[in-house]
């Protein structure tokens, strides 16, 4: 039956949990009227949604660790990688590749930092609240609870039965997470673009035009960027199904089910889709090169340093470099003229090397990336803990 | 300057970081161009953001405590109130009054227990980090984070700027805390129309009509019961607008400051009057007792009695009984037939004593609340550590 | 193969327009390269949705003259059945089921109203419009839309393979009537409650339950309502992902066709189902009576009454009855008081026949469904231009 | 008092409607109290929130021809200025500006064929519908609504004062506009990044930086892009507020008002600044020449002319120009074999003069220009009908 559950859908009952006990019957004859004594529907429709819901944001951790070791190893190898940043879709300061990494990781962190908390407070078992009030048959909650919930139980049979606050803060952690990963996608789009080129998407998540062979569809990303807006529906569906509703069971809720499924296994596909693509993304440094030489964008750089070397204010200096810009004639020009008059120079291997932390100093992020790893493998120890659920271990 | 700020708005400048300058350039000439060195408009934006919604958690986390403890003070007073739960909307089963606030109480604590990270994750200091990469000013970040944001920094200075997480995640928490609160908001109106009447809504929750003395019409309720769209509302607004803009700062975001504190606010006032509806409810036992006789919401729990009592499979109890109802004629007569056959009887004061945890029997509760209040004054600690920004400590 | 398209499965292609092209490969040898010429995915994907969108469209049409149909004949049967209407859900002023069901036939005429134009701007052919920027073979884009689009098209083929608006118009359309018709489905709902008990939905709608016999669950209802909210998410997500993409295809634009389909069809769906119970609905007048008695309702109109047959202010009539109401026991007392001093009563008969249009007069509902009936006969007309499509004509 | 409604606000009491009684208390006496006879709130509240939208509505309509009229006459400017079109973001077809624009003209005319109905079912007086069933007192609804509401009633009472379906469809109507036209405002964005540089923002536009004199932050863009998010989220708060609401007068309603007007405020003003920028828009065609040079964007326009001048299946055709690809050096190579064996060039003067409607074929583009003024003038019309409530009048 476990192998092969074909037969409860030949029934003609209203769903699986008659269909089970039909079943039974078929085996056991009146023996199986037993199975129904202390339990509800409403309980182990609850309990199902749970432990799907738990499984998929187990699963969903160990991508996102997955992706964390990616962008960490990549980030190492691309310290000194020349890399520039935007802010309003503009060229705007010298980076490196290493440092934009990093974004995106800690980016990761901090939703892994809070996922275990959501695991937490979905992985408890409804079983044994009846209806609505609890049942009258003396069973052990708690003993139920032990071998898939590991003991935990949603308490009161009220809310164990109405509730679906796990669906809601499962999809609003993962809508929010997409929403800014969207940003990270919008990035690689717009920075593998020909005439930008920073980036060469890899082959496989790429549609190519045998016709036209510079189109490099990144039908992949844009699949991926349409996801978020696909789980800031399920949760507006889920919440504005909830909404308003009257405490206790109502068929609404079971229309709430899909909305909080799929999104989910969606997700964790698109995370490890992201991590493919990151592992094998090209980068063409000469581009990069060619735009830090192309815009002022270490200029701002420059007049914090000549302002720390002249002990002058920043703004008297900020003045006096917005003229020399109005009255040369290039970029080159302006860095000529500061050169000699201040001795700095637009060197982006200097310009990176910023003394604070979280920058994009090489040093730093050899730092960073050191106590990542350490954060890592407690993460791992955490998720772990469920493999009893997942069957999943860590491989490393 | 501080208790007056009214000055910098005369200004005719592009936002409060230029006028502040202006203001300073006033006072102390052209010392004041110092200012600037090591800062950028990016950098301070996210900080005073990230302050504020920090600020406003920490004030909801106050108000949640309290509405607990408004919460557990009434299940103790109402151990053994009768009270009808309902599904789909009609009566269902026999319960009490503190099973049902205590479900309330088990939301709240859900949500309790996350708000701490959140806030965590919240109160870091994007300061330091410039435009985007950064600044070449030597400062040092953690220093300047010790006061305000307690020494917590947002590393990467490409993620301190650029992420709005924290308002996501913040408004997606609180999204999700209201979806769930309206279905008590519409149990409170529905089970206190005229016709259902168990409860009666505090005349100051009230808007009344001199002409029409039997409406009382449940305003706070319902301003509360909108508040959950809005919300959601928020949550769309600030996740559409990040979704798909490129990483780093975009004007885009300025838009989204107002759906992340606004709403907050709004929050923080509806769980205030949430609460103070709550302890003033009245209960009208009479209407409940009414239900309990009119409707045979004790019979699946008697169901139960008999299989126990006398070993015989559930179903086939259940099979008798709904033969003996179709059979007669009026509730009564099925529990005098079931007395006499079977010696268990509707007596709501013994089926509420379930033997299950988590159901309404009063001695349950009794544990529960005390567990409750350990739980409470952990949450409390905890809050107090942020007393340094609010100013607020526990009275209790 | 229209019959039976399963061998297009078989081919591993990328799409369904590339095994289209493999298998005429297959039956007319190099011949079906002449297929390709002229056309594009992008012009053919946005054809077959808007026209999937136009018949979806359509037979909602039809579903919601169908409903209006119902709703006419139900309230020329109930033009004098009493029926108390709503506010704040408490009871407020005296009408008649026939102005109720009057009200949820103009909500639906509303919508009628802008349906045809939002089909018309829906179903133009996008053809012929080639990747972007048109074809370089001369093709008479009207006359390949004469059969399927009637001849309109999408005249810029930049518009015509980048625009998905009839995709959100359409959704936009139904998640408005849906969030209104909500209203009704609650009304439904709460009034069929058992304690207040007007309506009986029919058993056919109903999931009951063998031991709870008084558990009538709403269950089409509870679907029913849950649709709203799916379809609000369905706009969500096909608005979220169109935001902020470049012009001219994205794959994004993909994954928004499901979001744009399903929903319509169950709209559909939810609109029969509403018709059904509507048609076979149950009314308890006893029940509405009751509450006709128990609750000054008929005050306000009383009050106007008085104010207009003495001449004296409303508001000075007002408070007097306001301070009767104070003195009196009850609604009885008021109500002979008055009939005492000022000749009038409360008899619903009376009161219902409001001298205003649109009230619950009986004569003024006669003439409203007259005006309706022409109304539908034209609006079937304009239906029945699209049967070329649908195969679909008016009964009628 | 009209002039100057500032007293109103210095009395103690519910709302507005109260302020005037009580005004008029204080001017006329106790004559005062038949200002209540016939009306209610409920009927109040919704005549002037219909009447607030129709005239934001009105006012959008006039924006949306001001804004055609700028997209035609540029349009007509650049009848043969090169564009590549895009589609995933890469550069796909050679274009010309005009059909470029005309895509949003289309996109705009679309949204105003709509806009007329929208206003209708708006523009309809719910007076004297009394709280909810109508009013006793004999008035002529049809005469009160002559002159604001040009006769146009909400018929049934019930309808009138519970129904916000007006608010939900223009709010549907402009987050769908917007949601598209979002994507012309990305469009304006990358094209203008330094990198690509077809288009140049006008100054009034951005915010420059002295410090860096290449930032062109397009910052009304990018306002503007957040306004889509917005107006969505509007809908979300308004459709979720109305939700499950019963029918008949809730307090709720009061809070959805402001989500359904500041929202169209703003989408005007939207509208209006993006009518300016693109009336001032500068355009680089050297830049534009360039990627036409530098991506084979014309072939598979080539393929189709040599497929049809050839008479050969174009997917043979195609093939053999794959092939010629791959083995040629660059676009220019491919473009010289092909000139050579079949007579065609790459000549975008010639491949922009496609054979078909709605291409970039400058004929043809003066074919739609001459039309589209037809359909403005008589828009034009229609609006100058309310020119009664808006006091605008046609300038052309």
């Amino acid at each position: 039956m476990k192998r092969d559950p074909s037969k409860l859908f030949t029934y003609n009952v209203e769903d699986v949990h008659e269909a089970i006990e039909v079943y039974l019957g078929e085996k056991l004859g009146v023996e199986a009227g037993y199975l129904a004594l202390g339990r509800s529907r409403n309980d182990h429709v609850a309990a199902a949604l749970r432990l799907k819901v738990s499984r998929l944001l187990i699963e969903e951790g160990w991508e996102l660790l997955k992706l964390r070791r990616i962008l960490l190893v990549k980030a190492l190898e691309h310290r000194e990688t020349p890399m520039v940043l935007y802010t309003h879709t503009q060229p705007a300061q010298i980076s490196t590749l290493a440092h934009y990494l990093l974004y995106v990781d800690e980016l990761i962190a901090t939703y892994l930092e809070l996922l275990p908390s959501i695991i937490s407070v979905t992985l408890r078992s409804p079983l044994g609240s009846g209806p609505a009030a609890g049942v009258s048959t003396p069973i052990d909650r708690v003993r139920i609870a032990s071998k898939l919930f590991n003991g935990g139980i949603v308490y009161n049979s009220l809310y164990a039965t109405t509730s679906r606050d796990f669906a809601l803060l499962a999809l609003a952690f993962n809508a929010s997470l997409l929403a800014s990963l969207s940003r990270v996608v919008e990035d690689l789009i717009l920075l593998s673009t020909p005439q930008i080129g920073y980036f060469s998407i890899p082959e496989e998540h790429l549609a190519t035009s045998s016709i036209m062979p510079h189109k490099r569809n990144p039908v992949t990303l844009e699949i991926t960027r349409a996801r978020i807006a696909e789980l800031l529906a399920s949760f507006v569906a889920v919440a504005g199904i909830i909404k308003g509703l009257t405490s206790g069971y109502n068929l609404d809720m079971q229309e709430a089910n899909r909305h909080a499924i799929e999104p989910l296994v969606k997700t964790v596909e698109a995370l490890r889709i992201l991590g493919d693509l990151l592992s094998r993304l090209g980068v063409n440094v000469e581009n990069v090169v060619r735009d830090v030489k192309a815009y002022p964008i270490a200029l701002s750089d420059l007049a914090e340093l000549i302002a720390i070397r002249t002990g002058r204010p920043f703004r008297e200096v900020h003045r006096e470099i917005a003229g020399l810009i109005k009255e040369s004639k290039g970029v080159e020009e302006v860095y000529k003229v500061l050169e000699e008059k201040y001795g700095v120079r637009l060197d982006y291997r200097s310009v990176i090397r910023r003394p604070v932390v979280g920058s994009s100093n090489p040093e730093d992020v050899d730092r960073y990336v050191e106590k990542a790893y350490d954060s890592l493998r407690s993460l791992e120890g955490a998720l772990e803990r469920y493999s009893y659920i997942t069957g999943r271990r860590c491989s490393h």
